[in-house]
């Protein structure tokens, strides 16, 4: 057991301050590390010390491992923290950071390692009974083989490259009949593109939802799941909105994947804050994905709905101290959802769109949180992730705590870039999401960018609404019979005015 | 039963933003009004609609019920939330509102007349058997008479001219040996004073503490209560740091006082949202103060820790709906705080110091929610109430409510003017606070202005510690003896630096 009093945050942006806060709270004095392009950053002034590493690209600062270390000696900070991205899946890392006599807040160099690698991970949760996606061990060539297995499995399947990347190689087949031929087209697009013609078969998930298990862990051996986040709506392959409890898992199910994701802790002898990724069908059967073995983007979902700051729980637990709860402490209290507010542009393919925050004003008031690392003015620098804040909400229940994120983004006022928080209103009113119907392909079954292109400026509506007011009077006087209000289609008049009495 | 999809917001500042933000949220349309003081005021900006009603002295605006009642016809406005202050506790104006065919979210007019009276109030409930300070029902003025009902009541006693206001007339008398000189004292200060020697004798609660419940009441019969707020720390008998629950009360007197709130609710057929006030004694007896038939400026603390949104809850009874739940459903979920922040000078007696913000930055992060009305670069107008906001935060428990409050203080910049943040979080760090020791006499037991004087600026740290540094590098030369670190009264050398590695 060992006080930790003094922590480096290997990290930046939003990560960065809210891991400070948390700090601050405990009464922990916090070191921030800053490239040349995060001078102006917050986490920089929030911290108590803050040190510049080098220039943006980040492998010459935020990944510069050993620098960071003697920082660390320099400074005598007891312990690191590395946020998520850059340092914090990396064994070797961790492994130096623990032989300098730092701590790691975070689990062993060895836990990261085993989970690091998909096949490493797989085999260490086979003893544990976790499930896994049907399909076959070892790769084959021999196509009928192949096709045995794949009735084994059950249709549709996965035809998969065993050198395999991009795509390149896979295919989907729905039945037994067009077995052969599609086999044997992943064969050879494999030999041609890795010269290996080798595949794996595995099942097809058609409605996938990508569910996950928040864990923590002692190292006394201690663990508890904290339930799960719903992580569908993805664009880019990348979520964008997440929440708190799951719209479709029953409470049977969640126990099963609670205690799922406990035996993949287990199976690597884990400590620390961990999430373990399930991959779940229409059935609701679940199937184990990979561990990450650090904090996620979307951990504020998990604290509203279970009150507790898995910052502190990850330095508690880095002390050497035991969990301060048992998993029949923990309870689910109401709902939360997050939207990433992303610099991008959602009719334009999520391309990020970069510049300055002309104005920026965040939405405040009962059940909203807001961590960003961004202020009025500030730019959104080129070189990292064009996340600009992720908008947490929570309230008595999902309905509620939907209709409570429409109304902090509509008071969320961003300009001089393009963001995501247009296209997350777009998904929130979405009957699919709404009624919890909906899988990790919400984009390509529900949205094309001109479904946003109706959302016009306050000043457009303003006009359009004269221009309506116009034709509206002028088709009066041709006729009484028919008004432009009789279609329900003219533009709403609803303006704000301001009127002296 | 008629839906609500209108609302005029007759009130302005952080209440009135408070109010649009849920009534956005369950989508119904905002009217707010406001004086020429508040012409850039943000519930002006927030709501759908905003109407100027005159100049700022409130006489001549928020206080205008007719030309408010006005502008509800004219706009087709469905009802009006009064917020807090102004006209929230009118009978008269929620008569006229009603009158008008306008809902008044709100109690009926006779309950808020038979709460607005003190005597009345006290009629309506003895009938249901409230406990109130024991004292005398009628005035007196006999000498022997007063002395024997003292003696009934028991020591320490108040003897208090029924003619009273402004503590004229008023005695606290400790013991029997000195009752004759002190009501012979308080007979002819009132005498002299009011023209009236007649006195009330009540029991002199020497430690009290302000303790209120918060109810919910449907136009159905059903009455809920929502648990309790402490708001002993008062200055200038406002109150300034409000929590829930209490650090004091039991189960047993947390159900008590409950009980004894829905019975004060029913003694006055009340419905809406309203407030039941206590004075609580050292051995936890409660007695009933008062009752505000309105939303209080503290409700946060009530909703952070019961997940309800209190305003909607107002419009939902206002529409005729039963509640939603009873009082099985509620229980309390972590603890929560609230410090008023006020643009007032707690080193010069709390005088208002009003005057431009010239820089506001709000904290953020888990567990932290601002209430307020004002942006960076505006004007705290000198015609109204000086509270700039209502910092609140939720946690776990009251040490970690208080720990998250602290860093939410220090994370909040305001400059420009003097604020309570520095004395509330002197207050929060008191041992007589976080024992839970404390009463309403807080700031005369343990605050004097010269506490907050070592708030020093960063600047004045930094230029003190290179001082004392210069004086220690002296004292070395002199003597090798004795270093200034060894008094441990030397300036903390702590501070921000921006290294080069």
């Amino acid at each position: 057991m060992k006080k930790i009093n003094k922590v480096l945050i290997a990290n930046r942006g939003e990560i960065a301050l809210r891991i400070i806060r948390s700090l601050k709270e405990i009464d922990v004095k916090t070191v921030a590390i800053y490239s040349e392009a995060d001078r102006n950053a917050l986490h920089v002034r929030e911290a108590d010390e803050a040190v510049l590493l080098g220039p943006p690209p980040s492998n010459q600062s935020y990944l510069l491992g050993d620098k960071i270390i003697e920082v660390c000696k320099d400074l005598k900070v007891d312990a690191i923290h590395p946020g998520y991205g850059f340092l914090s899946e990396n064994a070797n890392f961790a492994r130096s950071v623990n032989s300098a006599g730092i701590i790691f807040i975070g689990p062993s160099p060895e836990s990261i390692e085993v989970m690091g690698d998909k096949i490493s991970a797989k085999n260490a949760v086979t003893k544990f009974d976790i499930p896994l996606v049907p399909g076959t061990k070892d790769a084959i060539t021999d196509v009928e083989e192949a096709k045995k297995k794949a009735e084994d499995i059950g249709y549709p399947i996965l035809i998969k490259a065993s050198a395999g990347g991009g795509g390149k190689g896979m295919r989907i087949v729905e039945s037994a009949d067009d077995f052969e031929s599609q086999m044997k087209l992943a064969v050879s697009e494999a030999t041609s593109a890795f010269g290996d013609g080798s595949v794996f078969i595995e099942k097809f998930i058609t409605s996938p939802r990508h569910i996950e298990i928040q864990i923590l862990g002692d190292t006394h051996g201690n663990i508890v799941h904290l339930f799960e986040r719903e992580c569908s709506i993805q664009r880019r392959h990348q979520k964008v909105i997440e929440e708190a409890p799951s719209a479709v898992l029953t409470p049977e199910i969640r126990e099963k994947m609670g205690q799922a994701a406990i035996g993949v802790a287990k199976a690597c002898n884990y400590f620390g804050a961990g999430t373990v990724e399930f991959i779940v069908d229409d059935k609701l059967n679940f199937y184990f994905l990979e561990m990450n073995t650090r904090l996620q983007v979307e951990h504020p979902v998990t604290e509203m709905i279970t009150g507790i700051d898995l910052v502190k729980e990850q330095v508690r637990i880095a002390e050497g101290n035991e969990l301060p709860f048992k998993q029949e402490d923990l309870s689910i209290n109401g709902h939360s959802l997050e939207v990433r507010v992303y610099a991008e542009d959602p009719k334009n393919n999520f391309l990020p769109d970069i510049g300055k925050l002309k104005s920026y004003r965040r939405p405040q008031g009962p059940g909203v949180r807001v961590d960003d690392g961004f202020e009025e003015g500030m730019d959104i620098p080129i070189y990292y992730d064009p996340m600009i804040a992720k908008l947490v909400t929570h309230a008595a229940d999902r309905e509620k705590a939907i209709e409570r994120m429409i109304r902090a983004i509509d008071e969320y006022n961003i300009t001089g870039i393009e963001t995501t928080l247009g296209f997350c209103k777009y998904v929130l009113k979405h009957d699919a999401f709404t009624s919890g119907n909906f899988d990790t392909k919400f984009i390509d079954n529900h949205y094309t960018p001109d479904v946003l292109e109706s959302e016009l400026t306050d000043e457009e509506i303003e006009l359009a609404s004269a221009f309506a007011a116009k034709i509206m009077n002028e088709n009066k006087k041709k006729s009484t019979e028919k008004t432009a209000g009789q279609n329900g289609n003219t533009i709403s008049p609803w303006r704000k005015r301001n009127q002296q009495f």
